[in-house]
């Protein structure tokens, strides 16, 4: 397994611990943030760049990754998302750099399993 | 002046005060701000949308008023609005809800604006 | 009106501002957001002073009022609050000292409130 | 040794090391630090909550993993903590969830610890 | 008074307020505060700059007024202040803009009041 | 390859990879960033510093990185960047406690490779 396989399977794993649970309010959470990226007045592609940028600004790379995932599953092109990076970095700033190579690179590994 | 003409009033103001100081760093970083938000492999009025989440995120809100205007210009309708201050709340939790009435009130007064 | 209750005037009137708008998603994080400060494994009390400490290191004074009323309807001391506030301080540094005089600023207003 | 146990390792090497460099402000903060979470008008129990929740909303793993110790320590139930996870997770938002996967799994290894 | 003179006194005024609290932990906190700005092993002038930086990136204006005042205290110029402002604004982003405006606004009003 | 050399390695290596996307802004903001810590009316050196105690509040393990190995080039000694730690520490509060150990084990190891 790949770095990014290694996120999503402990992920998944984890959302299930969480599930089991079985608290209330953090099921409805989960809820709410699955739905906040379905198509609606905005459709979920646009959204998913919404989370994307959102995660880069906030730095938090586990985000980044599960937006970039969800960005390529919506066909957002390199050249699209290397734009949404900019935003992001100029927004955020040089703090976002690491964040930024984190995105490059999950990319990069995304375009590969795409491939294969 | 409403609050929002006090804004770009300052705003502006200030700006040209910055300006003066001629500090070349600062000048490229104003320039690389206005580029960023400009047509590219991304439209401007998809960007704006991105600048305004990040915005709500981080929790600024002289930021947030600044990209409700550019949103309200590029033609992004309530509903979308509400769209992605939707997937700015779930992001960024209820600390964002005093940012979110902020957003909610600036759009009310631009629509005010655009009717006179 | 002192400030405090302006505040919540604007709170309440932006509210039902936004309760108009009438999006499913942003109604749903306002109950959940409601729901997690009502009585459970934890007491409510406990709760609004988890609230009080996440919002001074998050650093929003809205939200610092906020929860200084509910915390004081709760029955928290004026000494409990200030160990409250000590963590929140240690926690967050420095950067949280102009937060601390608002906080202690707004506690003041509220013991005022009740004596009258 | 697991992540936990290694975590705990690297922090006592690592603060004996920063006590060594024997800097007056550092040694005063460390224990102000230590101090701000012993019994007073409220109780250490108490106080180690509010560390948790702070910990999760400025999402920092180390924090949470001290914290989750010393709330087990002081005798949270699992139930207790849910509570608690969840404020964390509908302030901070779902930028938290990561950390909210972190401080379950902390809290899993905790209890396996403790029945060891 | 100018906003500058309203916030030193309403800052003094709840100084005074908090240390009347009589909170151990706080009153040593505001004292590690003060202590970490005073010539040691780096010259206080130096600190002040630092603190005036980690006020810029963390987006705290009444933190920034109060480093301001100190760092022109200090004797640091306006070219060399304009070159903080440069690396607050590169590390931190646009997000820091508005935060620059207050910055140099504040900066100009100290310039006035050492005219006059 | 210990840890420092091996961030040494990713960061060229993904710096170069960003720089094949070949996107005009963010090719710019990397020119901005290197430029902002070149002499200037604040020489190099301290600008560094500036940097190193920016990227310790805003919490960031691979900026400190980086800044450690400039400001050790910069000739900062052990004593002065502990006072620049201390101001962090401050500042920042207890959450930036993981950071300053990391940042104290990066000097470590820079000042092993120097006698190496």
């Amino acid at each position: 397994m790949d770095r990014l396989e290694n996120f999503e399977y402990y992920r998944r794993q984890m959302n299930e611990r969480i599930d089991e649970i079985d608290h209330l309010g953090i099921k409805r959470f989960f809820n709410l943030d699955t739905t906040a990226y379905e198509d609606g007045a905005l459709d979920a592609k646009t959204k998913e760049l919404l989370g994307l940028v959102a995660s880069m600004v906030l730095r938090c790379n586990d985000c980044i990754d599960y937006h970039i995932l969800q960005c390529v599953d919506a066909g957002w092109t390199d050249a699209e998302l290397s734009e949404a990076f900019n935003v992001a970095l100029v927004v955020g700033g040089s703090i976002v750099i690491p964040h930024l190579r984190h995105a490059v690179e999950t990319l990069d590994i995304c375009r590969t399993h795409d491939k294969s």
